[in-house]
């Protein structure tokens, strides 16, 4: 964890993120922490009643509660509704992300067609194509490639080494971190003779506003229409967004999961790491799907939905496994003896 | 979609790529699109039959028709055997590849050793060491890395950020997206006296001619003899290919699948996105292989393979689900039913 | 394979390296290979006892075998307890890795405050930032971009376009592949009234000696405390780690596995391809888990375990997987089949 030399008092704390304080309002805090790792200097957190316990034996200088947490512990708190949330807030208060400084790198390569906004950044060895437009307070980082007419809206940040194909879009305060490549071909081959014909994929990636999408995810570029990844959505790492899907607004995918071409998820939906969506289907808002699970067809429907397979020791696996090659055999044996009793069952009556 | 000004007839088109025209061979179109967001400039095309209801509705200006779909609407249309192949082909024609421009980037560091061929491009930042010989025409992306004796054939095209470790070979024609890694070493590792020794990854990787690998894919170097991708072979995202892995040619792979080490995948094979296949096993030629898989042992046959479990909402998969865990129960429970009432029916007759 | 000159005479190895030599000291040989592809000037190995068989057809100038193939050949041989170890062990000695030349590339950006341990080499076009410290010995490729205050031991190797964030910490003699990310954000985020509040990752990456790192593999910073990878933990390509994860020493995953937040490994365990293990748990020391299999819960015992779903050809799938969103509704039928078995025994009786 980083160490903080700026300090603050509860008081200025509540007084810019609201929340009730309950306590000695001149006690300091220069950071976060977890109830367990917490020293004096911190202000920690307590965010599910199950953490309650944990407060007797925290060093922590003061911590977040929920309502229902108040009385739990003598030590200085905020008191909120919401403590995951408000903790967010105070972290984000306390650690502001470091600015690079503006200008541009004697070391980066910039089209002399492309317009840098004020206060942006590109770092060295980045390349800026023809036409490209980077927002006021935008930063690129080091080895990024923005392809001609990428557009970058303000205050978005570009780790190093992330690669923007031709065209695309990304709002406003976008995060893109290192190695995510944006608006690469579609996966779009037709057979013919024997061999792949390449469809040219001649979509764009369109990003909206408040979408962080993580180290190394890939989103491509759609065939004829564009992919379109909405306002406020949050992409883990590793992720790989087919082409022409719709990512519809709020929604969050874990790592490793992939979203093949053509599908469209709803607003506010929550996908598990390692899930894999197949095409062309449509997943309404507020869907929440299982990590490792398989989407096969649409779904019309709220909820959670899952497709694990429980893991056991595997030498019970082998033993149960092997079963599900003979599953139909198996219940047309129960429905025959279904059948008998039933059989049986009229003899007597 | 990209706006073109180029506009071509009907004649224009069916002179070079054939098909049957018919409807007026004058009208001009520009650009390729689906039926739904077609405007009058665009040519668009009916893959299935179950499109051919939206041609009713389309705004194109002409279709792509099959056979089948030759009296389905009025418009101007090329009729053809494989709608989708001639789109592929049509788009191919409106939609020429950008061609960088030929010659090495001043901010590139190119080897004296090296040989660059007439027509190729190296991009700013990238790096070409010793003894590399880039084929005619080709491209090498920005911040791209050719280790030591790579190769790379005539007309290929690295984007930015690519990575090919040394001895390397790649084909003609080739396509490698942003972040693909060629050649790294294999994963092999030995238990010894309580820590991982390392074994020398000494083979190289071996692409052949019009290979398409996509971004952030990886395709280890062989660990003594080489990893083979043959010609053809289409590779999505952020796949893994293992060391001495050999992949037949014509076969395509969806993103997110991982092939362990020293599997053998034949021709014409198509394995969906996020299957596993496990090491050292044979898959035949013309094998299919569903999203989400796990092939665990060698396929000697062609057809279609498959491993998913299938999803469902979660309150109803945690009944289901629990059950798996005591299948061979189950079995041996339906099996004492079975021979309870076999006996029974041997009493009665 | 690479082409060797330099010979060894069998007599060298072993002095160099222990085991026992059978038959004629002085044959040399240059390089290691397989029984199958192995040719005079080669030292190939039969590593278990399967391998026996092929002793009788290679070509190979001398053999490594077990105890239980002493007597397996008449070629000259090297006899030891682990063969696959001392393959290792020999191809390591016989193929050093080559060393870049020492010294900072003139088209690097080193930061004046950043310290270079003597013997390193920092390649073309990467960045080192402030304060950045880099062994002795250690190589950094080129396109590389080290954040503030990154640390990385004596002889670690970071192949070309990895990025390490500020404050990471990589020990002694790492292998870092081609595109690896250490240190991006986890994936911290909150809904607070309909948005995504991000939560600031103010945790580090810490990574031991002796660890190898897959291309593309992606390690999370810690959102709070740090990201720990132990001494001698070797990570395959593209795997995801998220914020918080601990490694335990020795432990090896294969490509694609994902680990999710604050899951705790342990030692010396091996995890199987496209495994995903969620956030939050513990895993014991020597635990196995199988490929593409999804651990839900922690373990507490060393042993093998799996999820796998069995594949099998598709339209016996079809048959079988159908059922298991009926399971519940079987065992219901075969309880109800048992019970009415059961009140014929008693009645019976």
């Amino acid at each position: 964890m980083s160490r903080k030399t700026r300090t603050y008092t509860l008081r200025e704390i509540v007084k810019r993120l609201g929340g009730e304080l309950v306590g000695d309002p001149r006690v300091r805090v220069s950071q976060v922490a977890t109830l367990e790792s917490a020293r004096p200097e911190h202000l920690a957190f307590a965010a599910h009643g199950k953490y309650l316990r944990q407060l007797a034996n925290t060093a922590a200088g003061a911590v977040i509660v929920g309502r229902a947490g108040r009385g739990a512990t003598g030590l200085p708190r905020i008191v909120c509704d919401d403590p995951y949330a408000y903790f967010a807030r105070v972290s984000a208060f306390l650690n502001p992300r470091p600015r690079a400084r503006s200008g541009v790198h004697p070391a980066a390569r910039v089209a002399r067609s492309a317009r840098v906004g004020g206060g942006a950044s590109v770092g060295a060895f980045a390349v800026i194509e023809d036409n490209v437009r980077l927002g006021p307070n935008c930063s690129i980082g080091a080895g990024c490639y923005l392809g001609a007419n990428v557009s970058v809206g303000a205050g978005s940040e570009l780790y190093p080494n992330v690669v923007v194909y031709h065209d695309c879009v990304i709002g406003e305060r976008a995060v893109l971190h290192a190695g995510a490549v944006i608006g690469a071909d579609g996966f779009g081959i037709a057979m013919h003779e024997g061999r792949w014909l390449k469809i040219p994929q001649i979509g764009r990636v369109v990003i909206g506003d408040d979408v962080e999408i993580g180290a190394n995810t890939t989103v491509d570029r759609g065939a004829l229409d564009d992919t379109v990844i909405e306002d406020g959505v949050k992409l883990d790492n590793q992720i790989q967004v087919g082409h022409n899907v719709r990512i519809g607004a709020h929604t969050a995918i874990a790592g490793c999961a992939g979203i093949a071409g053509s599908a469209r998820i709803g607003r506010y939906c929550r996908i598990g790491g390692g899930a894999i969506i197949l095409g062309h289907l449509t997943i309404a808002d507020h869907v929440d799907i299982s990590a490792a699970t398989l989407i096969t067809k649409s779904i019309g429907k709220p909820g959670t939905y899952t497709s694990a397979y429980p893991f056991e020791a595997h030498r019970n696996w082998l033993k149960n496994a092997a079963h599900l090659r003979k599953l139909d055999e198996l219940v047309r044996a129960v429905r025959k003896l279904g059948r008998g009793a039933r059989q049986r069952e009229g003899k007597k009556s």
